[in-house]
């Protein structure tokens, strides 16, 4: 009987970060002061952030050391597990490998508490009491309640209004460890009560829940903002996953040709390839990283490389990414925590740079592949990770049919206990697709008098 | 920095299921046919179980060999990891040491595909093409739908109607693993119509739905019955976690004094003690287990032992065993998995005979208990094991007043990702407690003319 699983010891944890600006070939472009259009200094978001992680943001250092405090609460339960997925690769009849990073084992759920953690401990460093956040599906609401609990730090989530109605029991999750969360847009913000008096059914996006979460930060200096993808720091916090999982295909003799991850600000993607595009650069390596976007929000795959806002009303810098518009409002899908207008910075150039791909998944396309997958390897996964086996298939079948074996890695990034909803309306046939004509993605983006890039 | 897991490897899978019967002193009295009152044989099971699964029921052989298949899926999962709860400790401020074991890693989120798996795989090996069974809190039932899959199995789950209006998302799990799922009673058998018509609003029981199930099994020679607990060869499955502890425990060079477990029906509590209990027998040793059931349905600590049903209409053989009476209907307490009426014959005996121990909790002192926990050691438990952890906590501060240090492990048999409507119901005050008076237990109870034990 062969091993399914490939797992580590706690003495695996990764020591350091990798941060992959050190190896890019172009750096990205700095962020911009709104008003004046001149690249902004690390000071400017001393109000919103720590110290700490403002320079983990702008390093250029290729390690950054893992505090033991922060390795101490990583071993609740990392190392996460690889699986190679036997059962999936003899469903599909492929002669593709396939393994599995998984990181739902984490007790939120998902990968997010890997970057949670840290930046609570940071905060905490810096003597903050509160800290703010928004949040889609829920995972980052509920890995940062789980982080701020573990600090003694009040935790304030801004939930996507659509998130919070189909998801209920993030919602409880998130109060267990001792978090308040508010419907977004909620009338506790400018912000908030701006869009509701445009829209008072409004559905709610990641981009005004920021925009929620950074105004309460602002207004006190005792509470700081955190944010769960997009930026550096977070997803130089994720390349704990990639690290373990190159050990553990070493140990399974193997390497990924293919690595697939769901996108939605980066982080998750980030987490897993960053450590494996590092032996694309030293080594000379030509491991394929693919984002996992949806059809309904396809920033990488139709979006424009330019200036934009992080958030919906503007209230942070301008930042080079490939966007939709910050305005862009997405299809209400089950992947919540893939509904957001752009991609992180690092992300951005790295695709412009053709270093990594890009691939975007229909809404019931995904389903069909989560299902597939829980009936072969028995997990039930998020939706949200459901994009990245959607990729892994096709590759999968691709390689059947051109009678090739390439090994696969997937990022299952998180489980679906809390989706169900989500799969009811698969199982029932209310899931519709939300694929976006050329003229919605133009007239989004026309709004936008930002510079362009390259 | 001191590790938090200790994990053992796919190949400490153990090899062999330990049945307890082969080093009881007083083995358990033999079933009895329900009209003549005369033992009954292994024949009087088959037309519900295989005969796989009827050997192992009545087998006295202390070791019983797992077949590779099983091993093999076990491996999806299993072993499942042991941590020692030092933040929870440290909480406690107790001297005491407090390891827990946790099945919440298997995919359907607690250790009931443990013995789901074997019981799939036997009836597989009888060319069984359906199998039936009830669910309480939906564990059970996930855990069946999961192994039928894998068997390409029908499966067919009748849930107590409690549960399925409380926990929608579990019948959805079931359904995405290919499981039909009905609220019982339910108006497809006899016994439920008749439940119905003396209470259309019946929330439903384990031993209502365990009646209906078995009525469908009886009806079809192609379709069988499965249990989730209770019986012999259930519980000797369960000892799967227990052998992987002893290792474990062993890895932290330590031997617990205490061993707690939520009682349902035995499976749990058997699962984790039962191999803990070989060493009592065999080395001598002096490890307490303590059985954890609520305040609500205390079969243990406040039943009779006696002959009973295992099920409400009367379609099992008697058992001799604790019970509350099978017309019991317990009140509808969160903890869906624990409200049968009775115990196991394996564990009843043993608590006969004082080499078990037993302890009532009420509702609201197990959801601080399972809070505490979370806040600690961030995994949110099913309100099933918030029993066990309400014992632990106990045993702990007594520790802390006598200043001893005693070893204590839990048996963390699930998360409680399903049960968020439970801790909202906590949080939001609306939980009550439902102690029985000496009078409903006694009234429960004289409607039973089968003969007493002992």
């Amino acid at each position: 009987m062969k091993d399914k699983k490939i797992l580590l010891s706690e003495k695996e944890i990764p020591e350091k970060w990798y941060n992959i600006m050190a190896d890019m070939p172009n750096k990205p472009l700095p962020p911009l002061n709104p008003a004046t259009r001149e690249p902004i200094g690390p000071d400017a978001l001393a109000p919103i952030f720590p110290m700490g992680l403002i320079a983990q943001e702008v390093s250029t250092e290729k390690w950054i050391e893992i505090p033991d405090e922060i390795r101490d609460i990583y071993k609740l339960w990392r190392p996460s597990p690889m699986y190679r997925a036997y059962n999936l690769e003899k469903a599909l009849d492929t002669p593709a490998k396939i393994y599995y990073k998984y990181e739902g084992v984490s007790p939120a759920g998902s990968h997010k508490p890997n970057t949670a953690i840290a930046q609570a401990y940071y905060n905490k460093q810096e003597g903050v009491k509160r800290i703010t956040t928004e949040t889609g599906a829920g995972q980052w609401g509920s890995a940062l309640a789980l982080a701020c609990n573990f600090f003694g730090i009040e935790c304030e989530v801004y939930m996507v209004r659509i998130s919070y109605d189909h998801k209920p029991y993030r919602k409880v999750m998130m109060n267990t460890w001792g978090a308040q969360v508010f419907p977004s847009p909620s009338d506790r913000t400018e912000a908030g009560r701006k869009i509701l008096a445009m829209d008072p059914n409004s559905p709610g996006s990641l981009g005004i829940a920021i925009s929620e979460a950074i105004e309460r930060a602002v207004m006190d200096e005792n509470t700081k903002y955190s944010l769960g993808s997009v930026l550096n720091h977070v997803l130089l916090h994720q390349t704990v996953i990639g690290q373990e999982a190159v050990k553990q295909m070493e140990m399974a003799g193997d390497l990924p040709d293919i690595i697939v991850a769901p996108f939605g600000g980066g982080s998750n993607f980030a987490g897993l390839s960053f450590p494996f595009l590092r032996l694309n650069f030293e080594e000379g390596k030509k491991i394929r990283a693919i984002a996992s976007e949806p059809a309904s929000c396809p920033k990488l795959t139709r979006g424009q490389f330019r200036y934009d806002f992080g958030d919906t009303i503007g209230m942070t810098p301008l930042l080079p990414m490939y966007t939709l518009g910050h305005n862009f409002v997405p299809a209400p899908i089950h992947a919540g925590g893939l509904r957001y207008h752009g991609a992180g910075i690092l992300v951005s150039q790295l695709l412009k740079d053709k270093l990594i791909e890009a691939r975007a998944h229909n809404q019931i396309e995904c389903f069909e592949a989560g299902i597939l997958f829980a009936k072969t390897e028995a997990i039930i996964p998020a939706p949200e990770a459901n994009h990245g086996i959607a990729t892994a298939i096709q590759e999968a079948r691709k390689c059947k049919e051109e009678g090739v074996s390439r090994t696969i890695l997937i990022h299952l990034c998180g489980h679906g206990n809390f989706d169900m909803g989500a799969y009811e309306a698969y199982f029932s046939g209310k899931l519709t697709e939300h694929e976006l004509t050329e003229k919605e993605i133009a007239n989004s983006l026309a709004e936008l008098d930002t510079p362009m890039i390259g």
